[in-house]
């Protein structure tokens, strides 16, 4: 995204600071406001503003609206062996996949492995997130959300699949490994940054209404025809995380989260591994990182393209913009500082 | 593929005694003979002759080149809570991971969930097998393989990622939904496969010599640059399950398996979870008839694509091939029965 007249640079304090009071003012208590306030400006500082302050207001909408309950903490329902079935009560989704992902890490601490299945949640905002969180505290993590309908079945022209995000996150050092993608091969946040900003997207990402294949981000939001990632692989992996995630939480489905018109009460699963239950534990750095250094020996194809491994980018953004400052659209930034006053 | 001139139709049975009959003169027991044999024939019957058949012959090659061990079997390393490391001994690639799988369905059972992590092994033939076979037995799976390099990262040249297959399976009424995918568009085998049938690929499938993307297996497979899935996701998942097979099983690497030039001593993941553990498991059946209803409703884009979920082909295949016997080029058969007087 260029910076110029369109945008402007907010210090990430700034930015905390601002969703802080917002949040205050809408049902948070001052220990909930705080943390759902850093995660939506560390999404933002790690460079995913589609899920950071550009999803901001719609999530305060969604507070105001009924459907996020600040007040209410997600509880056990079933607890057998390594895993856990919890109910989010519809409570804010950043904060409970924060309690979801803690659990589990807590259940891998004991069994080796642990799985926390979270039904009745929220957005979650970016999966990452709560990879890079797990990572953090030493633990390997994999999870995946379900969401509304937004992508159609290989094959088919109706969107009746979600995008379901998926993580995988591995501590390596004092940073981390972390992979986070939708089964989209863009994320509608991300056409809606390349739509905001008026560009094309790298590639073709879907189907306009008349069905053609397109890199124009308004003609595919429009159709709601995003291209599976790996065509029929991506649109089964959806499905199958879709299936999965209901069987293990008992929570909604797709279809079912789509009937009601708001993408809210939504299935989540989390499964850490404390890599300390390892007999290997001892040398993981060191086999990670010689997977790392013989994967930037790769040749780059072009002049353009950084061979980079997943979560290096988000390193670096962290570094640069913690000193520079987050780059909103001033509109968005506009749009948020609204919501002080109202 | 077409039938007619190049291919015959081989019966089950048939193909499986073939099989055992080889096994057996090339030292392996009556019992994991006909365990094999029955793998690479279901896989075969099951519509995936490249890593059936067609496989076969290498496979034997494998063993008589001592890559694989019949008389190994594979030994745990370390048990902790819900998690297992084993040591595959370099066996037979299909009987470690069936091993591996039934493992794992016995920690999750005790657990709820259950992971095994298996190192030296060898090329499991077909995620899809182990998938169905925990599906049979009532339990979710998931898992995957490394393999050599034999895919670029994104924005570059040289093949130092492997296509890592991995598995999703869950258990439906008296059948599966399961998901079988690599991490390159096409699988060697399926490229292979059109190669030898004289066919183009459905979609462009990778970059040929010259760096153009292609629908020509033959370039691609000559240049060994097949595309990744979901392009940079695809590869960035591809490395992120190396590194999560390397640290979990502390066996070897995509870079240390190509270095010795020979496709084995690989490290394999097996995730299972039982679902008798869960809150709502007797109403499991309902809440994915009810995701799968949904998803066949989906109006086709053209009358050429079915929409169909992960699995559903398989199982219709394994009826027909059952009844018709199994197609097969012919040049592929006499090589396999070649093996029989060898």
């Amino acid at each position: 995204m260029k910076t110029g007249e369109m945008t402007i640079r907010i210090q990430f304090d700034e930015m905390k600071s601002v969703f802080n009071r917002i949040l205050l003012k809408n049902g948070f208590s001052v220990e909930k406001a705080e943390t759902c306030a850093v995660i939506f400006a560390v999404n933002s500082l790690e460079g995913v503003v589609s899920h950071g302050v550009n999803r901001f207001p719609r999530f305060v909408s969604n507070v105001r609206d009924g459907f996020v309950i600040p007040g209410n903490d997600p509880v056990p329902v079933k607890q057998s062996g390594a895993i856990e079935q919890w109910d989010g009560k519809l409570g804010p989704g950043p904060l409970n996949a924060l309690i979801a992902t803690d659990r589990a890490v807590e259940i891998a601490r004991e069994h080796g492995i642990g799985m926390v299945a979270l039904s009745n949640t929220n957005h979650w905002m970016r999966a990452g997130y709560y990879g890079w969180h797990a990572a953090g505290k030493g633990y390997i993590l994999m999870g995946w959300t379900n969401t509304d309908a937004n992508m159609p079945a290989w094959g088919a022209r109706e969107a009746r699949l979600g995008n379901n995000p998926m993580v995988f996150a591995v501590p390596y050092e004092n940073k981390a490994i972390v992979l986070d993608f939708a089964m989209t091969q863009f994320s509608y946040g991300k056409m809606e940054t390349y739509r905001m900003a008026g560009e094309k997207l790298p590639f073709p990402g879907g189907f306009n209404s008349s069905g053609e294949m397109t890199d124009d981000p308004s003609g595919i939001l429009e159709a709601r025809r995003p291209l599976p990632i790996g065509y029929w692989k991506g649109a089964g992996l959806s499905l199958v995380l879709d299936i999965l995630a209901v069987a293990l939480t008992g929570g909604r489905s797709v279809k079912e989260i789509t009937m009601t018109g708001t993408e809210y009460g939504l299935s989540q699963v989390f499964i850490a591994i404390d890599p300390n239950h390892l007999a290997n534990f001892a040398t993981l750095d060191d086999s990670i990182r010689r997977i790392i250094e013989d994967y930037k020996l790769s040749p780059p194809a072009d002049s353009k393209t950084a061979v980079r491994y997943p979560g290096e980018r988000i390193a670096e953004l962290r570094e640069e913009n913690l000193r520079k400052g987050i780059v909103v659209l001033k509109e968005v930034w506009e749009m948020v500082s609204g919501l002080e006053s109202y």
